[in-house]
Protein backbone atom coordinates (compact mmCIF):
# COMPACT_ATOMS: atom_id res chain seq x y z
CA UNK A 1 0.00 0.00 0.00
CA UNK A 2 3.19 2.19 -0.30
CA UNK A 3 2.80 5.55 -1.86
CA UNK A 4 5.76 6.79 -4.15
CA UNK A 5 7.20 10.47 -3.73
CA UNK A 6 7.17 11.54 -7.50
CA UNK A 7 8.94 15.20 -6.25
CA UNK A 8 8.70 17.25 -3.17
CA UNK A 9 8.03 21.12 -2.85
CA UNK A 10 9.27 22.92 0.25
CA UNK A 11 6.43 25.12 0.36
CA UNK A 12 7.75 27.19 3.79
CA UNK A 13 10.47 26.49 6.56
CA UNK A 14 9.23 27.82 9.40
CA UNK A 15 9.89 27.68 13.43
CA UNK A 16 8.69 24.05 14.24
CA UNK A 17 7.33 23.40 10.87
CA UNK A 18 8.32 22.68 7.22
CA UNK A 19 5.73 22.42 4.83
CA UNK A 20 6.01 19.67 1.51
CA UNK A 21 3.87 19.55 -1.24
CA UNK A 22 4.91 16.53 -2.62
CA UNK A 23 3.47 14.38 -5.91
CA UNK A 24 3.26 11.02 -5.01
CA UNK A 25 2.14 7.28 -6.93
CA UNK A 26 -0.80 5.89 -5.20
CA UNK A 27 -0.93 1.85 -5.19
CA UNK A 28 -2.95 1.65 -8.31
CA UNK A 29 -0.75 3.87 -10.49
CA UNK A 30 -2.65 7.27 -10.15
CA UNK A 31 -0.83 10.24 -8.86
CA UNK A 32 -2.15 12.42 -5.92
CA UNK A 33 -0.78 15.47 -3.98
CA UNK A 34 0.52 15.27 -0.22
CA UNK A 35 0.79 18.04 1.98
CA UNK A 36 2.98 16.71 5.14
CA UNK A 37 3.97 19.27 8.09
CA UNK A 38 7.57 17.88 8.85
CA UNK A 39 7.86 18.24 12.69
CA UNK A 40 10.63 17.38 14.37
CA UNK A 41 9.17 15.27 17.01
CA UNK A 42 8.11 15.68 20.60
CA UNK A 43 8.13 14.10 24.65
CA UNK A 44 5.33 14.58 27.07
CA UNK A 45 5.54 13.33 30.31
CA UNK A 46 2.94 12.20 33.15
CA UNK A 47 4.45 13.20 36.50
CA UNK A 48 2.91 11.96 39.63
CA UNK A 49 3.44 14.09 42.74
CA UNK A 50 2.11 13.34 46.50
CA UNK A 51 -1.21 11.20 44.73
CA UNK A 52 -1.43 14.53 42.18
CA UNK A 53 -0.42 14.43 38.22
CA UNK A 54 1.29 17.92 37.48
CA UNK A 55 -0.56 19.15 34.51
CA UNK A 56 0.40 22.29 32.91
CA UNK A 57 -2.61 25.20 31.68
CA UNK A 58 -1.41 27.20 28.46
CA UNK A 59 -2.98 29.26 26.27
CA UNK A 60 -2.95 27.69 22.93
CA UNK A 61 -2.96 29.81 19.78
CA UNK A 62 -4.20 27.74 17.03
CA UNK A 63 -7.29 27.17 19.08
CA UNK A 64 -7.62 30.57 20.84
CA UNK A 65 -8.35 29.09 24.18
CA UNK A 66 -6.42 27.81 27.42
CA UNK A 67 -5.73 24.05 27.52
CA UNK A 68 -4.87 21.57 30.28
CA UNK A 69 -1.86 19.46 29.43
CA UNK A 70 0.85 17.06 30.55
CA UNK A 71 4.17 18.82 30.26
CA UNK A 72 5.22 18.35 26.84
CA UNK A 73 7.34 20.09 23.90
CA UNK A 74 9.23 19.67 20.71
CA UNK A 75 12.51 18.43 20.48
CA UNK A 76 15.47 20.52 20.00
CA UNK A 77 18.22 19.80 17.42
CA UNK A 78 20.15 16.55 18.15
CA UNK A 79 18.42 16.39 21.58
CA UNK A 80 17.17 12.72 22.42
CA UNK A 81 13.71 12.19 23.58
CA UNK A 82 14.55 11.55 27.40
CA UNK A 83 16.54 14.71 27.78
CA UNK A 84 13.93 16.68 26.05
CA UNK A 85 11.43 15.13 28.61
CA UNK A 86 13.60 15.89 31.73
CA UNK A 87 14.59 18.84 30.35
CA UNK A 88 10.11 19.96 29.50
CA UNK A 89 9.11 18.92 33.05
CA UNK A 90 11.91 20.86 34.68
CA UNK A 91 10.92 23.90 32.45
CA UNK A 92 7.22 23.70 32.33
CA UNK A 93 6.94 22.86 36.17
CA UNK A 94 9.93 23.07 38.14
CA UNK A 95 9.79 19.56 38.74
CA UNK A 96 13.41 17.76 38.33
CA UNK A 97 12.78 13.25 38.39
CA UNK A 98 15.25 10.61 39.13
CA UNK A 99 13.44 8.30 36.27
CA UNK A 100 11.76 8.65 32.80
CA UNK A 101 9.61 5.54 32.05
CA UNK A 102 9.81 5.10 28.25
CA UNK A 103 5.62 4.80 27.59
CA UNK A 104 6.24 4.52 23.78
CA UNK A 105 5.17 6.95 21.04
CA UNK A 106 1.87 8.38 19.68
CA UNK A 107 0.97 10.21 16.13
CA UNK A 108 -1.21 12.97 16.86
CA UNK A 109 -2.70 13.58 13.08
CA UNK A 110 -0.87 11.00 10.86
CA UNK A 111 -3.12 12.15 7.82
CA UNK A 112 -1.16 15.52 7.89
CA UNK A 113 1.70 16.00 10.43
CA UNK A 114 4.92 13.86 10.75
CA UNK A 115 4.98 14.86 14.81
CA UNK A 116 6.00 11.64 16.79
CA UNK A 117 5.41 12.13 21.29
CA UNK A 118 7.03 9.99 22.99
CA UNK A 119 5.58 9.74 26.03
CA UNK A 120 7.29 9.02 29.66
CA UNK A 121 6.03 8.84 33.08
CA UNK A 122 8.41 10.51 35.55
CA UNK A 123 9.66 8.74 39.06
CA UNK A 124 11.16 10.48 41.87
CA UNK A 125 10.24 13.94 41.90
CA UNK A 126 11.42 17.00 44.10
CA UNK A 127 10.27 20.92 43.19
CA UNK A 128 13.83 22.82 42.30
CA UNK A 129 12.16 26.02 40.84
CA UNK A 130 10.29 27.61 38.66
CA UNK A 131 9.61 27.69 35.32
CA UNK A 132 12.76 28.70 32.94
CA UNK A 133 11.43 30.21 29.84
CA UNK A 134 10.28 33.81 30.70
CA UNK A 135 8.17 34.09 27.32
CA UNK A 136 6.59 30.84 28.40
CA UNK A 137 3.21 31.50 30.19
CA UNK A 138 2.74 28.27 31.84
CA UNK A 139 0.93 27.38 34.84
CA UNK A 140 1.02 24.12 37.31
CA UNK A 141 -2.39 22.28 37.95
CA UNK A 142 -2.31 19.26 40.10
CA UNK A 143 -4.85 16.85 38.91
CA UNK A 144 -6.10 14.06 41.38
CA UNK A 145 -5.63 10.82 39.76
CA UNK A 146 -9.55 10.47 40.92
CA UNK A 147 -10.33 13.35 39.08
CA UNK A 148 -8.92 13.41 36.01
CA UNK A 149 -11.18 10.55 34.36
CA UNK A 150 -14.30 13.01 35.03
CA UNK A 151 -13.00 16.46 34.04
CA UNK A 152 -11.74 14.24 30.40
CA UNK A 153 -15.81 13.34 30.64
CA UNK A 154 -16.84 16.84 31.05
CA UNK A 155 -14.35 17.94 28.16
CA UNK A 156 -11.91 19.75 30.53
CA UNK A 157 -9.12 17.71 29.13
CA UNK A 158 -9.00 17.47 25.39
CA UNK A 159 -5.57 17.32 24.37
CA UNK A 160 -4.83 13.90 22.79
CA UNK A 161 -1.24 13.57 24.27
CA UNK A 162 -2.39 13.93 27.54
CA UNK A 163 -5.30 11.15 27.68
CA UNK A 164 -2.96 8.93 25.81
CA UNK A 165 -0.02 9.13 28.20
CA UNK A 166 -2.87 8.70 31.19
CA UNK A 167 -4.40 5.78 29.39
CA UNK A 168 -0.64 4.22 28.72
CA UNK A 169 0.32 4.90 32.63
CA UNK A 170 -2.54 3.10 33.43
CA UNK A 171 -2.08 0.41 31.06
CA UNK A 172 1.57 -0.24 32.67
CA UNK A 173 0.60 -0.48 35.87
CA UNK A 174 2.13 2.73 36.85
CA UNK A 175 -0.84 4.62 38.18
CA UNK B 1 -2.88 34.51 29.42
CA UNK B 2 -4.56 35.64 25.98
CA UNK B 3 -2.05 36.40 22.77
CA UNK B 4 -3.33 38.72 20.47
CA UNK B 5 -2.94 38.60 16.64
CA UNK B 6 -1.04 41.34 15.48
CA UNK B 7 -0.74 40.21 11.87
CA UNK B 8 -1.54 37.44 9.17
CA UNK B 9 0.34 35.78 6.65
CA UNK B 10 -1.08 33.22 4.34
CA UNK B 11 1.83 31.03 3.81
CA UNK B 12 0.36 28.18 2.21
CA UNK B 13 -3.59 27.44 1.51
CA UNK B 14 -3.72 23.61 0.35
CA UNK B 15 -5.47 20.71 0.35
CA UNK B 16 -5.80 19.97 3.80
CA UNK B 17 -4.04 22.57 5.82
CA UNK B 18 -3.92 26.47 5.42
CA UNK B 19 -0.46 27.65 6.64
CA UNK B 20 -0.63 30.99 8.19
CA UNK B 21 2.61 33.05 9.83
CA UNK B 22 0.95 35.26 12.43
CA UNK B 23 2.78 38.37 14.72
CA UNK B 24 1.40 38.09 17.89
CA UNK B 25 1.65 39.83 21.57
CA UNK B 26 2.57 37.97 24.17
CA UNK B 27 0.87 38.30 27.80
CA UNK B 28 4.14 40.22 28.45
CA UNK B 29 3.98 42.49 25.54
CA UNK B 30 6.92 40.87 23.45
CA UNK B 31 5.92 39.89 20.49
CA UNK B 32 6.63 36.49 18.51
CA UNK B 33 5.63 34.54 15.34
CA UNK B 34 2.67 31.66 15.52
CA UNK B 35 2.53 29.37 12.86
CA UNK B 36 -0.46 27.92 12.90
CA UNK B 37 -1.89 25.16 10.40
CA UNK B 38 -5.57 25.54 9.67
CA UNK B 39 -7.46 22.17 9.87
CA UNK B 40 -11.17 21.96 9.23
CA UNK B 41 -11.42 19.20 12.14
CA UNK B 42 -12.18 15.55 12.09
CA UNK B 43 -14.41 13.04 13.04
CA UNK B 44 -13.59 9.51 14.39
CA UNK B 45 -15.21 6.37 14.80
CA UNK B 46 -15.34 3.87 17.19
CA UNK B 47 -17.45 0.78 15.72
CA UNK B 48 -18.05 -2.41 17.69
CA UNK B 49 -19.44 -5.72 15.62
CA UNK B 50 -19.73 -8.62 17.37
CA UNK B 51 -17.18 -7.45 20.25
CA UNK B 52 -13.99 -6.29 17.71
CA UNK B 53 -13.96 -3.24 17.04
CA UNK B 54 -13.38 -1.99 13.36
CA UNK B 55 -10.16 -0.27 12.39
CA UNK B 56 -8.66 0.41 9.57
CA UNK B 57 -5.17 -0.46 7.83
CA UNK B 58 -3.79 2.18 5.80
CA UNK B 59 -0.41 3.97 4.19
CA UNK B 60 0.22 7.36 6.51
CA UNK B 61 2.51 9.46 3.95
CA UNK B 62 3.31 11.30 6.30
CA UNK B 63 5.05 8.63 8.74
CA UNK B 64 6.33 6.44 5.77
CA UNK B 65 4.18 3.21 7.09
CA UNK B 66 1.23 1.62 7.87
CA UNK B 67 -1.04 2.52 10.85
CA UNK B 68 -3.57 1.09 12.77
CA UNK B 69 -6.41 3.71 13.34
CA UNK B 70 -10.11 3.86 13.79
CA UNK B 71 -12.27 5.14 10.85
CA UNK B 72 -11.81 8.92 10.17
CA UNK B 73 -11.95 11.75 8.38
CA UNK B 74 -11.84 15.50 7.64
CA UNK B 75 -15.29 17.16 7.73
CA UNK B 76 -16.37 18.13 3.91
CA UNK B 77 -17.11 21.88 3.65
CA UNK B 78 -20.43 22.70 5.73
CA UNK B 79 -20.38 18.88 7.05
CA UNK B 80 -21.93 18.38 10.56
CA UNK B 81 -19.50 16.37 12.76
CA UNK B 82 -22.34 13.43 12.89
CA UNK B 83 -22.67 12.82 9.20
CA UNK B 84 -19.03 12.93 8.62
CA UNK B 85 -18.99 10.25 10.59
CA UNK B 86 -21.73 7.90 9.57
CA UNK B 87 -19.97 9.35 5.98
CA UNK B 88 -17.33 8.18 6.93
CA UNK B 89 -17.51 4.56 8.41
CA UNK B 90 -19.45 3.79 5.67
CA UNK B 91 -16.47 4.52 3.15
CA UNK B 92 -13.96 3.06 4.81
CA UNK B 93 -15.40 0.09 6.38
CA UNK B 94 -18.55 -0.97 4.44
CA UNK B 95 -20.91 -0.64 7.48
CA UNK B 96 -23.66 1.61 8.44
CA UNK B 97 -24.77 2.05 11.97
CA UNK B 98 -27.75 2.79 13.38
CA UNK B 99 -26.82 5.44 16.32
CA UNK B 100 -23.53 8.02 16.82
CA UNK B 101 -23.15 8.48 20.01
CA UNK B 102 -20.70 11.87 20.36
CA UNK B 103 -17.70 10.90 23.04
CA UNK B 104 -16.52 14.86 22.87
CA UNK B 105 -13.84 16.49 21.13
CA UNK B 106 -9.65 16.11 20.96
CA UNK B 107 -7.13 18.40 19.85
CA UNK B 108 -4.10 16.49 18.65
CA UNK B 109 -1.70 18.92 18.26
CA UNK B 110 -2.72 21.96 19.89
CA UNK B 111 1.21 23.95 19.69
CA UNK B 112 0.44 23.95 15.73
CA UNK B 113 -2.49 22.73 14.55
CA UNK B 114 -5.99 23.70 15.18
CA UNK B 115 -7.46 20.06 14.29
CA UNK B 116 -9.99 19.60 16.95
CA UNK B 117 -11.61 15.80 16.11
CA UNK B 118 -14.78 14.95 17.31
CA UNK B 119 -15.15 11.45 18.39
CA UNK B 120 -18.34 9.20 17.65
CA UNK B 121 -19.22 5.20 19.21
CA UNK B 122 -21.35 3.46 16.65
CA UNK B 123 -24.23 2.00 17.32
CA UNK B 124 -26.19 -1.07 15.01
CA UNK B 125 -23.50 -2.16 12.88
CA UNK B 126 -24.92 -3.55 9.09
CA UNK B 127 -22.90 -4.09 6.42
CA UNK B 128 -23.82 -2.50 3.45
CA UNK B 129 -20.85 -3.18 1.23
CA UNK B 130 -17.53 -2.31 0.81
CA UNK B 131 -15.61 0.64 0.88
CA UNK B 132 -16.39 3.34 -1.82
CA UNK B 133 -13.56 5.93 -2.75
CA UNK B 134 -11.62 4.33 -5.25
CA UNK B 135 -8.37 6.57 -4.34
CA UNK B 136 -8.38 5.48 -0.94
CA UNK B 137 -6.84 2.44 0.14
CA UNK B 138 -8.08 1.12 3.67
CA UNK B 139 -8.64 -2.17 4.85
CA UNK B 140 -10.55 -3.23 7.47
CA UNK B 141 -9.15 -5.13 10.61
CA UNK B 142 -11.25 -6.26 13.49
CA UNK B 143 -9.46 -5.86 16.51
CA UNK B 144 -11.13 -8.10 19.52
CA UNK B 145 -11.26 -6.12 22.10
CA UNK B 146 -9.33 -8.21 24.75
CA UNK B 147 -6.26 -7.30 22.84
CA UNK B 148 -6.18 -3.57 21.87
CA UNK B 149 -4.34 -2.60 25.00
CA UNK B 150 -1.86 -5.52 24.48
CA UNK B 151 -1.41 -4.10 20.76
CA UNK B 152 -1.44 -0.70 22.38
CA UNK B 153 1.57 -1.61 24.77
CA UNK B 154 3.38 -3.62 22.03
CA UNK B 155 3.53 -0.11 19.80
CA UNK B 156 1.33 -1.52 17.09
CA UNK B 157 -1.45 0.89 17.39
CA UNK B 158 -0.03 4.67 17.94
CA UNK B 159 -2.47 6.76 16.19
CA UNK B 160 -3.56 9.04 19.28
CA UNK B 161 -7.43 9.45 18.12
CA UNK B 162 -7.64 5.59 18.51
CA UNK B 163 -6.72 5.59 21.70
CA UNK B 164 -8.45 8.26 22.76
CA UNK B 165 -11.26 6.87 20.98
CA UNK B 166 -11.02 4.02 22.94
CA UNK B 167 -10.59 5.17 26.20
CA UNK B 168 -13.22 7.63 25.78
CA UNK B 169 -15.68 4.48 25.23
CA UNK B 170 -14.16 2.80 28.35
CA UNK B 171 -14.62 5.87 30.53
CA UNK B 172 -18.32 6.51 29.28
CA UNK B 173 -19.43 2.84 29.94
CA UNK B 174 -19.50 1.69 26.15
CA UNK B 175 -17.16 -0.83 25.69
Amino acid sequence: MVEKQISRETVYSGKIVTLYRDEVTLPNGRTTVREVCSHPGAVAVLAVDKGDMLFVRQYRYAHGAELLEVPAGKLEKDEKPQAAAARELREETGFQCSELVPMGVICPSPGILSEVIHLYFARGLRFVGEHLDEDEFVSTVRIPLATFWEMMLHGEITDAKTICAVTMARARGLL
